[in-house]
Formats: structure tokens, C-alpha cells, sequence
């Protein structure tokens, strides 16, 4: 069973990296203001426009506020919108 | 009788699935802000868009937020509209 | 004495059926959120595009919030705008 | 001394009829939603979309909120918007 | 020294007919809601649309909210937007 | 070190005369509601549709709200968009 | 590991400059009304506008509200949006 995200959004994948707010060298303070988190993309939605700027695999930022938690197979996931994707993490 | 939704709007079926928030290994958690619902489409609406992104038989996620509930013949649904979509589950 | 609605709106009839909120099978339970009511159009605005979606006769389901209420020969109407309109019950 | 309106706005005389709220057959109740009132147009705005759609000589139905008021010659006139002209009455 | 008004402003002259709110057989009542106010126009912004419409000289109506007031050689001027003119008085 | 305003902002500086509230014939009135206030445009940004309504050099009425102040050699200096300006002043 | 920010947002440096509100002659006094801060830009977004407007390298002034925070090797950067830029520093 897979998630299939519409328009412009995305599904992330909320991996235990995320928990740490850690990935390499980059580190979200917690006295951050608008925290931002990070996650990883496992489905871009059908706006063309998204799937051209980013793509399945890819770590992003993302602000915190927002988006619609799911579980599958015990993972959390998060569906999220173009709008709330800051950067890509590579 | 039947509901033919208007423009970019979709009519959704509450069945008991939706009750139990799993459907085989997807599940919404308790916890999860801004919490989504699973539903199955049982008609779209007449925006063109819209027709090619969801079809009559789709189990999608949508915002919990919004709709408007009608009864019939005892089975409860929602009209809700494309931007409360969240993903299609395959 | 006719009503024309202007630009996108419709003109709805309030009758008897819309009082018991039950149409053949369809039925609105009070427990819904945001209660969508029942009616049939008797005139529709100037809008081309919403003269491809609706015509004079349809019957509706339409969100209960907005509209404009008149009495014409002791009937009932109401002036709503498309966005407005849910559903044709047909 | 006349008024010409300026864009989508109309010039609405408030004669003795929308007093009464009923004009035939026409009656707009107290307990109204959103109660509209009646009036003639005597002047149409340089909006040519809007030039199409109402006319000098039409009586309409609009929405009670909004709208400057002025006298001229001690009657009264009402200048409303486009969007705030609900039907014409026939 | 003179004002040029940016896009789709004008300057409006507050001379004393709009102290007195009455020119020629036009009243603008105190019981009025959102009453309007008279003046004449010294100076157009640089919209062309804004300009085929009203021209240097003209009494218009305006609404009373809004509008940034200055004083020029001891004269009261209001420099308001389109928006703000609702009719051209003639 | 100079400031190029990016998009349609302009750079005001905040001179003397801005303090005065009174350049030449032109006094700007303490009870005046939404009072504006007058500076030099030292610099303007890279929208070109605001490059051929307002030029460096030119004195404007601003509307007082919003803008962001810096100092550059002891002098002020404020960072406004096209929106807040009202006038050239010539 | 670096940060590609998404659409029309850039990454800024918080160097030690910033903190000083300081850069040769440019100074940002306390009692700034909507006082924006300095910082040097890193990355520039997929928006093609944006990157024909500024660079990376650039010190921009930007709006002090809005902006996401995060740590690279120990240096903090902001997420900005083009709307929070105001001006480059050259």
C-alpha cells in the first residue's frame, strides 16, 4: 500500500535522523524560531512544476507548521505542501 | 439518486473502514496533528483537472477539516473539495 | 414578477421538501458538520460557465452558510452563488 | 446635476416601494437572512462587462450591507458595487 | 510646487462645498452609512485605464475612509486610489 | 557602500526637510489623518515598471506605515515599496 | 553538505557582521521601526527572477521577521523568501 500525494504536495518520510535534529554538519538549534525539520521525500504529487525542482530521495527542510500525519508499516510519514519545503539537504 | 458533485468538488464514502483509521498496513494515529481521513470517491466533479488526478473507486486521504455530510440509503457521505485531498492510497 | 440572478448566482426554491431534509434516500442528518440544505434551482445567473453545470429544475444540495431569502407568491427563495452549490441530486 | 459611477458600481434610487419591501408579488421578509433590498437603476458605471448584465430602468434586488448614500433633489440614492446586485426583478 | 500621484491615485481639492456637503441639488444626509464626501480632482496618476475614466476638474464622490491629506499654499488636498472614487458628479 | 533596493522598493532618504513637515508651499498637517511624510529617492529598484514612474532624485510623499530605516554615513535612510508612495512632489 | 533552497528563498550567512548591525558606513539604529538585519547570501533558490536580481555573495538587508534557522558546521544560516528582501549592500 502506497501514498500518492496530490496537486503540489509531497509525502515525507519522519525518520529517526529527523528526532535527532542532526543529519552530517547540520544541526536546527532549538532556540531556532520558526524551527525548521527535516525529513526524507518518498512521493512528489503530479504538479509538474514540483517534480522538476524535487525528487524522490531527496532530504529536505521543511517548516514545521503544517502537513497531515499517517503511519505506514509502523514508519511515520507526513503529506506535506510545496510551500512548506525550505531546501534541499544534499 | 445520486450526487453529481459541482466543479472541482468530490463525493466521498464514509464506510466503517474510515471508522477504524486502517486501512491493511495504513494507519492514522491518535496523536497526529492535523489529522487525515480515508474515504473512498464515489463521484468527481465537473472540473477537467480535477478528473484526471482522482477516479470514481480512489480510496484517498483528506483533511479532516471541511465537508458537508449527507445520508443515503443509510450509508453516510461527504462532498468535499480538491484541495482537502491529500493522497491517493494504492 | 421574475427573479434574473446576476453573474453566478442561482436562484433556489425553499419548498416543503427542504423543510424534512429528505429527498427519496437522501437524507441530512442534524449530527452533520456544516449542514448542506436542499433545493431546486428556478433560475440561473448570466455566468456562461455556470450555465454548462446547472440548469433550471436541478436539484441541489447547497452549503447552508450565505445566501439571500425573498418570498414571491408566499413561496420561499433563496439567491445563492456557485460556489455555494455542492451537488446535483439527481 | 446627475452621477456617473464610477468602474462596476451602479446608482440605485430608494423610493417609497423599498420601504415597504414588497413590490408585486415580491416580498422580502424581517426574518430574513441576509435581507436584501430593492431599488431602480438610474445609472450604470463605465464597466463594460457590467454594462451588459444590468441597465437604466432595472429594478434590483441587493445586498443590504455596503453602499454610499447621497440626496439629490431629497430623494434618496444608494451607490453599490457589482457584487453586491443579487438579482433583477422583472 | 505640485503633486503628481503615483499609479492609480488622484488629488483630491477639499475646498469648502465639501465642508457644506451640498452642490447644486445634491446632499450627502449626516444619517448616511458610509458616507460618501465631494471634492475636485487636480491631478491624475499615471494608470492609463484610471485616466479614460476621470480627468482633471471633475466633482467626484469619494468614500470618506482612507486617503493621505496635505496642505498646498494653505489649501486642503486628499490623495486617494481608484478604489476610493465612486462617482463622477456632473 | 551604497543599497540597490531590490524589486519594486525604492531607498528615501530622511532629510531635514522631512522633519519640518513643510517643503516650499507644501506643509503636511499634524492633524492630517493618514498622515504622509515627504524624502529624497536616492535609489530605485529593479522592477521596470516602477523605473518609469519614479526617478533618483525625485521628492515623495510616502504614506507613514511600514518602511525599513538604516543609517549609511550618519544619515537616515528608509527602504519603502511602490505601494507606499502617493506623489511625486514637483 | 550543503543547502539548495526551494523556489524564491535564499540561505544567509549570520556572520558576526550581522550581530554588530555594522557594515562600514551602513548602520542599523535600535529604534528602527521594522529594523532589518544584514547577512550575506549563500544560496539562491530554483526561481529564475530571483536569480537575475541577486546572487550569491551578495550582503543583503532583509526583514527581521520571518526566516527559518539552522546550523551548518557551527555557522547559523536563515531561510529567507525574496519578499523578505530589501535591498542589497554593495
Amino acid at each position: 500500500m502506497i501514498l500518492k500525494p496530490i496537486d503540489d504536495r509531497v509525502v515525507i518520510k519522519l525518520d529517526q535522523k529527523t528526532t535527532e535534529k542532526k543529519v552530517g554538519n547540520l544541526y536546527i538549534p532549538d532556540s531556532a524560531k520558526e524551527k525548521p525539520q527535516m525529513g526524507e521525500i518518498i512521493a512528489v504529487g503530479n504538479d509538474e512544476d514540483l517534480q522538476e525542482i524535487v525528487k524522490v530521495g531527496d532530504t529536505v527542510l521543511y517548516a514545521k507548521y503544517g502537513g497531515s500525519e499517517v503511519e505506514l508499516d509502523g514508519e511515520k510519514y507526513l503529506i506535506i505542501s510545496r510551500s512548506d519545503i525550505l531546501a534541499i539537504v544534499e
